[in-house]
């Protein structure tokens, strides 16, 4: 058989895990919380469970997890989303993602998409023929120039990849990004696929500028969420995908045929639990204090913090020790040190090393202060 | 934007199952239970949910569970297969079976479907730039004929689609069907994606020819399987597929960055219910008894039974009352006679209407009772 994913190997997220594992290390390494989530929301998936829901859901999703998920968006983003129409649930964000752009990508389109870049966007867009035309973002600040992504457009680009907070560097688009993102979508009729997992883990007041603020770029727009990354189950994969009904039309063609539907049971439960809207607007300060905490305990060590305004995420500068990249730094630091990371690296396809790595602070406070212990050692 | 699926509507289970709700008949038409499914499996979700198992499972999924699906496969078929590297946990057997053509199909190949066909097959080759090849199965008896399948095998032809037992016939495989099967893999190197979601499903002590058993056959496949159709919970999404590994290895390039993982407690707690082999060795019996109830009380009917050896359905030709397609005459079953059924042209591209009616017997015995009484009516 012909490979399509010929120079695939294993995410560094499994690579980076099964090390943790493997060396009893620290694991601030792949994205997921350490602590568990919401008693409550797991009894209200468990009484679904309980009262015989666990057939098939309507393919676009329950209609009263469609409708809690339509009234946030409209108390936060003051977009009015059609439930019926403009709404699906999916399997996690990640199958959000790779659907809209099986849904759009022809072969020979191609997408632009920003470096360092979340790890499934690339092969997505190869899987489904595209080609990925990638544009770094600047160092150290993580901006995106948009000089250089208006010259980066020609007649075979479909689609433009975006993902705020981001993804590994807990950089957010400004006011700015939009008003540029607007044009281009407006000159060029791009399709525009933002993936906002990380939509309630903000900071110090910061606002999310989501696509669904904008509808001059919402009507061309794919817009992806996790449950799962912000109500700390990343194991439910549970999300949803947002877009125009013209677009959703076409993804749930795709996704009908792909899974058709989703988990009901789950489904019944977040509907219950999204109904009370503390659930998500506290997210931002239970974050804020991880994120505060975290860096805090880091200030005796050898790393310093980039800046991060939302995400699970924190960056950190090392000051090198030797000629080492960052790739058998953070090796290092998961067998020598016992505490597993991710290189920034391994978010560019070119292996760009700035020495930069990425922490996960998603953790409790006792498992955040035992890495930072270990780190003071390097 | 240009459509992928110009072609595709709405599934035909939507269609009826909505139908079916507006007009408050009973569903007779989407495979599904209207039963629930084990209060033991209930409890073991939970517990593992309870338990704090809520984050990623591996990217194959659990190792508990995939040993568990290996031990099976052993007792079963009487094939080794290998849990870390052939088995790979899916959200579901439609999804599978999407991930298998995404992982070989490249734009132009060529790929052997049968009609009547399950309705996400032609999509599927479709969106991944395939081109389906469609074989009608004879009539009435809804078997393959080989040389005709050999005689469009070009040098284009990839992959042969198979499902056994066959959804919407209820037609099993039998041995010489793999000896042929067997032969075309061998001259034409042809991969083999077998859709065997129904394989506990299976009636008159017939065997399940799953591909598993055929070493020379299995070594190059997949073969995809459905948690959900055969422990009476179809909204929970879990499936698997089955690979050797070679096509394994790249299957899961496409699958990580496609899902990455599926749900975590539902993955405990199907892992521990497939100790009990009892839990799926009842299952023959537990159908057949369903399958005998509804053709008993289809006996006073202008319904007659075509042989249906596996699956949730049984296929039922009609005295034709006047010249309508069997669609129509759907559509009338469900709104004025209150039971909704699905129309097998439905499952032909060029509609091909042989007037047969697919029933699902998988409800409960009020339900079938309640239902051939309002046929009887016909
Ligand atoms: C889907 S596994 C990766 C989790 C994640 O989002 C990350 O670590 O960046
Ligand atoms: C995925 S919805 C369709 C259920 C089914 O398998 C059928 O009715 O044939």
């Amino acid at each position: 058989m012909i490979s399509k994913l010929p120079n695939v190997g294993t995410t560094i997220f499994t690579v980076m895990s099964a090390l943790a594992a493997s060396h009893q290390a620290i694991n601030l390494s792949q994205g997921f919380p350490d602590y568990d989530c919401s008693d409550e929301l797991k009894a209200m998936v468990n009484e679904a469970m309980q009262q015989g829901h666990n057939q098939y859901a309507p393919m676009p999703g329950l209609p009263q997890l469609r409708n809690a998920i339509a009234a946030k968006i409209s108390s936060l983003y003051h977009q009015q989303v059609h439930p019926d129409t403009e709404i699906t649930i999916t399997p996690g964000g990640t199958y959000a993602i790779f659907t809209a752009i099986a849904t759009c990508i022809h072969p020979g389109d191609e997408v632009i998409i920003f470096e360092p870049a979340y790890d499934s966007y690339i092969p997505n867009v190869l899987v489904n023929g595209g080609i990925p035309v990638l544009i770094s973002l600047s160092f150290p600040g993580y901006r995106i120039n948009w000089d250089e992504v208006r010259s980066k457009i020609t007649s075979r680009t479909r689609m433009i990849m975006l993902n705020t907070p981001h993804n590994p560097t807990g950089s957010i688009l400004q006011e700015n990004d939009m008003q540029e993102l607007e044009k281009l979508v407006d000159e060029f009729n791009l399709i525009v696929l933002s993936d906002e997992v990380y939509e309630h883990l903000i900071f110090d007041g910061a606002q999310h500028h989501s696509v669904l603020r904008y509808p001059a770029i919402f009507r061309n727009s794919f817009v992806t969420f996790s449950f799962g990354k912000v109500f700390h189950n990343t194991g439910w994969k549970m999300g949803y995908c947002v877009a125009p009904e013209h677009l959703m039309k076409e993804y749930r063609k795709v996704h009908q045929y792909l899974c058709f539907s989703v988990n009901t049971p789950m489904q019944y439960g977040l509907a219950k639990f999204l109904e009370t809207p503390s659930h998500y607007l506290e997210l931002p300060a239970f974050y804020q204090q991880k994120r505060d905490y975290f860096l805090e305990l880091m200030k005796d060590t050898r790393f310093t913090p980039l800046a991060s305004q939302g995400s699970y995420f924190q960056l950190m500068k090392y000051d090198r020790i030797s000629d080492e990249g960052d790739k058998d730094f953070a090796l290092r630091m998961t067998k020598e040190f016992g505490v597993a990371v991710i290189p920034v690296s391994a978010f560019y396809q070119d292996g760009k090393d700035d020495h930069v790595i990425r922490f996960c602070f998603a953790k409790k406070q006792a498992t955040l202060e035992q890495a930072a212990a270990r780190l003071q050692q390097i």
